[in-house]
Parts: structure tokens; sequence; C-alpha cells
């Protein structure tokens, strides 16, 4: 094999009440990544489409290939490669852009080089490409867009992440309306510190979640989608995220919230029917006030990364 | 049926990293109460025994009839009873004794008016027994006392409180150790904020406990047994914590922490073997001190409160 495409799905961080330990994959949208094999020892980044010109071909610099570096040089390998990125999702869109880069590119890699790491091991890898995209090394997007299904970064010293199975009707509609949020100033706003009422509080939601995913019990994962640290500072950000919230929530969802660091937003129901009637209504709650929303509405993506080329 | 008696257990709350949210029932201690019907419409206190004369027989102001007194209030029932409360275990202990003796006494007259209500509506009555003894109306001792199990006191407003199946070969050991602390004093040395860092940190292992709990993953358990919140301020309280967690994690513990505000300690361990190791381990690691400790080695106790007679 010379060369290999890899599809790596969007994610959404944070998941109401998990800031920074929770995150799911999505099967649309994902990034694109073609890696070719060349004959000299060079590592070149030949092509970006999708992203408007923001992203650059320093391969020193570009989430796609901090991994494939770091990657290569832990493993010993001089292989040179040529990689395309083909952003088929916006940047900065809250829905870890960087993160479904990070992923396709050293995924690929390592299928192309007969696949000596297994999927949980290329984590630490991705993670450096978070930290060229977002200042720190966090896992809560990487980690789903690699292994898929619903993650939780359990800690990171040491890093540990385990996977929770969900259930078969736990549907996500996502919303990302045309405007920007910045990554580093959502975090900026935040406080350093969380009263003891918010963070017993939180620990009830992550504990009702985690309890409710893997018992189908979509009554409790509805009343775990309550965020009391996070979502009320961030929704500042956000014109018309409340109107959106409550939009969704009369439409049918269990809950509803922002994904990762927004300006997206996403909202869990049961079954696709409902989690379609969200879409429209979220997408009309923005358009309200004349704010265009592209709508993706998915199951929990089980399998992460796929090989489409 | 004229007379009943009641056994409720001990439970052991906040279960390392879930503070005020985490509770769990065991085999033993626990403590008895019989209730009588009476020809008349009093409700009085006939006996107490085994707390060194320490708790009052005034009927309101003791947390064996106030959820009583309660729950005849509320069902508008006139009924005449008489109670004797037989503590089995010590007072102040970390161990929920408190509302062992709430839970077995509202338990029995219910049982003994013919079941009117169920085991989980009797949990707001018990509450108030705690709010007696502690000073406020916690939820995570009554409600494993009254329902068995692990239970996770997911909010209070609303009150929800929901069961985590737990694995067979989990064991807890427990060792009293002969000294004082005050759960008022316990609670007031606690800080009322706590850092981001640490919030983010404490809630991956309660979601870590609860899949690990869900899934019987032994060394999930383990890892999520970590308190960054609480354990490091409350251990200031007792003498020889540290020496005495270590000793139980040499003898094999998953993991060791306080027994809701202490002095009591406990551990869990896989198997009841290591369980009994443990508690060797412990008691020795006080006694080298000089204080005594007394132990106990249980399952889960998934069934709560046991009429005896």
């Amino acid at each position: 094999m010379d060369s290999i495409k890899i599809f790596a799905p969007a994610t959404v961080a944070n998941v109401a009440c998990g800031f920074d330990i929770f995150g799911f994959a999505v099967d649309a949208p994902g990034d694109e990544v073609i890696v070719r094999k060349r004959s000299d020892n060079q590592i070149i980044i030949t092509n970006i489409t999708g992203e408007e010109g923001k992203l650059t071909y320093d391969v020193s610099k570009n989430a796609v290939t901090v991994p494939i570096l770091k990657y290569l040089e832990q493993t010993g390998n001089t292989q040179g490669l040529e990689i395309e990125l083909h952003k088929k999702m916006p940047l900065g869109s809250g829905l870890g852009s960087s993160s479904a880069s990070s992923v396709a590119g050293v995924f690929a890699v390592n299928e192309l080089l007969g696949k000596p790491l297994s999927a949980k091991e290329l984590l630490p890898f991705s993670m450096e490409g978070e930290r060229i995209a977002c200042g720190s090394a966090h896992a809560d997007n990487v980690a789903p867009a690699l292994l898929g299904g619903f993650v939780v970064v359990r800690s990171y010293q040491p890093l540990d992440v385990f996977k929770v199975p969900t259930p078969d009707e736990l549907y996500v509609t996502i919303v990302h309306p045309d405007i920007e949020v910045n990554t580093k100033d959502a975090r900026h706003i935040l406080r350093n510190e969380v009263s003891m009422k918010n963070t017993i509080a939180q620990m009830g939601n992550v504990a009702g979640m985690i309890a409710g995913l893997m018992q189908a019990d979509y009554k409790l994962i509805a009343s775990s989608m309550v965020d009391f640290i996070i979502e009320p500072v961030r929704a500042i950000l956000i014109p018309e995220f409340w109107e959106v919230k409550n939009a969704a929530l009369e439409a049918g969802a269990l809950g509803c919230s922002i994904s990762g660091a927004g300006p997206s937003i996403f909202a869990f129901s049961q079954g696709k029917e409902t989690a379609e009637k969200v879409a429209i209504a979220m997408k009309n709650s923005f358009e309200k006030v004349g704010i265009h929303g592209d709508t993706y509405v998915s199951g929990i993506n089980q399998h992460g990364p796929k090989i489409i080329g």
C-alpha cells in the first residue's frame, strides 16, 4: 500500500456536565486526509482545501502533521510522506475540527506503515495536534475522534481514557451557527474556582450521565444534562443560545448544551425522528435573528476513523 | 401485626471521589428498632440502649422519631406508637449512625401500618432525621441505608437518587478507630470553593467509579478511588490516616478513603479474603500508635433494612 485516504469524525466535547472529560464522535461532518509514501524521506503537505487559506503548509505547525512527525520520531521511522488535508468541517466550530485532522493524519500513517500501534496508542500523538491548535493537549475531542463512541477522559496524569456504551436510540442534533468564537477566548472567560455546591451538583450529573448511558435510561440522561459550571458562562458568547436551547427542548430533545467551546450547539434525542425535528427547531430559532445555521443529525459514531480510499 | 423489629445498616458515604453524592450500605454494623402499636395516640420512646445515655427520649429531637412524626403527619395517621432504639454501632463514627436509626424507625412504622409507601417514598422522612442529627438533610447515608446497594444522590432539587449495580466480588473493609470526630466540625473545615482543576479531576473519577462498578472493572474502580477535594482536608482530623491507608493498599485493597466525615476509614477489595487481610493491616496500623480499632468486612448490602422480629 502506497497511499491511503482516511475520514475522521467531528466530535462533541463536554456534553453538558462533563467539562474536559466527556466527548463523543458523530457520523458527519469530519475531515479527510490522504497520505502517500514518498521515495525520499521528506514530510510535506501538498494540498489543503476547505479552510479558506487559514491553515499553514508548515509541517511543524499544522495539526495534521505535528502528530505525524511525533509518531515517526518516536517509532524511529524515516519514511517520507506527502499529505493532503481536505477540511470538510468549519474551523473554530466547537466540533473538534483540529482533532479530526490530527486523528486522520496519524491514523492514516499508522495504517500505511502496517499498523504497528493500536488506536489507543495513537492518542498521545493526536493530542500534540491539539496542543498546536488550541494551546493545550486536551483529549476530550481527540479521544472520541480516534476511538469512536462516547469517551471519558478520566485522568491526564497518567492519561486514562475509557469508552462508555451508549443506547442505540440515542441521536444527536448539531447546529453550527455562522458566527465565530475563539476557543482560547472561550477558555479564558472561565473562572479558576468553582463553588463546592456547583462541584457537588455537577458530580451528581456526571454520575447520572454515565449510569444513564450504560443503562439506556433516557430519563436519567435527560435530567443529567445540566451544566452548572461552564454553560452559564460560555452561553454569553453565543447569541440566541437560550432561545435555541429552549427550541430544542420544546421540540422533544432530552437535553441541549454547547458543543465544546461553541458556537455549535448540540442536543440529544431519543430516536432519529425527534432528532430531526429538533434540528429544524434549532435552525429556525437561529434564523429568526438572521443567523444561518448548518445542521447535522447522527447516531453516536462507534467506529472513529474510517478508511475511505 | 402489633409490633415489629427492624435492622437498618451502617453506610459509607462519599466513597472517595463522590462527596455528598455516593453512599453504600454494608451488612454490619447497624441499628435495631422495635416499634409497637399503642391503644392511645401517643408517640413515645420507651428504651434506648448502646449509646451511653447520649441520645434524647424527646421524640421531637431524636433521629429515630422525627421521621416517624413527619411520616404520621403527612399520611394523616394518628396511630399511637412506642419505640425502642438499640444502637449497635457507635455514634459519630462516620458510618451513618443517625441514618441507620432514622431509616429503621420509619421503615418499621411503614411496615406496621401495612406498607402504604414504597421504600423510595420514605426517603424524605428519613432525611429529616439527618437534619436533626447533623444540621442538614443530607441523603448520602440515608438513601443507601433505606434502599440498599450503592446509591447516587444525583440531585437535591428535585431530589433524585438512583442505585448502581455493583460487582459480586466487591468487598468493603471498615475500621472504626476509638477516637472522636464531630461531623459538624468535619464539614466546617472544608473550603467553599474548589479549583477548576480539582473539579475536573474529581468528575473524571466520579465517571470512572460509576463505569467501573457497572462493568465490574476492578482496575477502573481502583484508579477512580482518588479524592482531590475532601480527603486531603479531612485526613488532618484522623491521626495515622495516611499510614492506615498505605497499610490497606499494601495489603491489596483497590482503594481506601475516609468513610463519611470520619473517623472510620473504609477500603474496597476484590474478594473477601483480601478484604480480611486488609482489615488486619488497617487495625494493626492503628494499634502501632495505641489506637484501638473495630473492624468490619462485608459485601455491598443490596437490601437495606431487614425485618428481624
